[in-house]
């Protein structure tokens, strides 16, 4: 950030009064300027014992195997956002989904919040961001060409899960080293 | 948003290409700001089976009650935010907070994320932006004079599943006519 998205004149970093972080402050009409941390909303999502993936078509990690997830937009709820990124991915409809997981990557200031549930109809196909959408088996998961630590880690925790029929919602930290 | 943050010239509101929603994009150098919801992190905490209620010492709701509450910042988890708040509003220490609520607020872009836990020890106190710091029983909650629907609607919630000793974690909707 350079500039002031309020007034246009150049901002500088400082410890707003009362505060006790540096923050983007405009040298002009002191507008304080915070920088917080994204949500991304994810599902991972069954038909008959297999897990609805996407290939991505973008960058990063274009080429890669995830869950549907993606950027929480202004005005909808996590899970609007869960179901709207199954869609424009996956063009599928999540039939219901529960809260499952809430990931921490702290590396890059996203807070990660997954969903679990059904899909309502194997009728599925790639979005404009994707390559492809498949039904996966977990015998048959491409654990070496995910896209994120974050999937491979919800994955992991959902086939075990899974085992025990309890998919009670918790939370955890992706660490980068 | 009037301003681009990198360049300082005028932005105006475009779909941008491959997009579906309006952003605003630099009419000079096409950069696109995105605008998403924020996160705020909270606990409920309990010693010996009182509730660490806050009154706020600032604006909005300032004189009305809370549980310590504030806006996650870059480079720390959820549950770090929810523990530094707590620290900042109360000057309490959490024993072991797990997750709990996460709520959507979207007519305002929030979701709040709260933990539910104990206090290590009946120590705390008024810190900048509170008025008073006190252990709440169930039936002395000042239920007139809390500051957000959402913390009424979490402690409601507290106190129920505490009858039943399972805090299981969920998700609901904070609607304000």
């Amino acid at each position: 950030m350079k500039f002031c998205s309020e007034c246009g004149e150049k901002v500088g970093l400082k410890v707003p009064e009362g505060d006790h972080l540096p923050r983007f402050v405009c040298g002009d009409c002191d507008t304080i300027h915070y920088q917080n941390p994204k949500v991304v909303a994810g599902a991972v999502l069954e038909y008959e014992g297999k897990i609805l993936m996407c290939k991505r078509a973008i960058e990063p990690r274009y080429g890669f195997w995830t869950v549907p997830a993606g950027f929480m937009e202004n005005k909808e709820t996590v899970m609007q956002a869960a179901a709207r990124e199954t869609y424009e991915e996956a063009l599928a409809v999540p039939e219901k989904i529960e809260l499952y997981g809430v990931y921490n990557l702290a590396h890059v200031n996203q807070v990660y919040i997954m969903f679990q549930g059904k899909l309502a109809k194997p009728e599925f196909g790639p979005g404009p961001e994707s390559l492809d959408v498949k039904l996966v088996e977990e015998q048959d998961m491409p654990w070496e060409d995910m896209a994120f630590k974050v999937v491979t880690m919800t994955l992991q925790r959902y086939f075990t899960d899974r085992k025990h029929g309890d998919f009670r919602a918790f939370t955890d930290d992706v660490v980068v080293k």
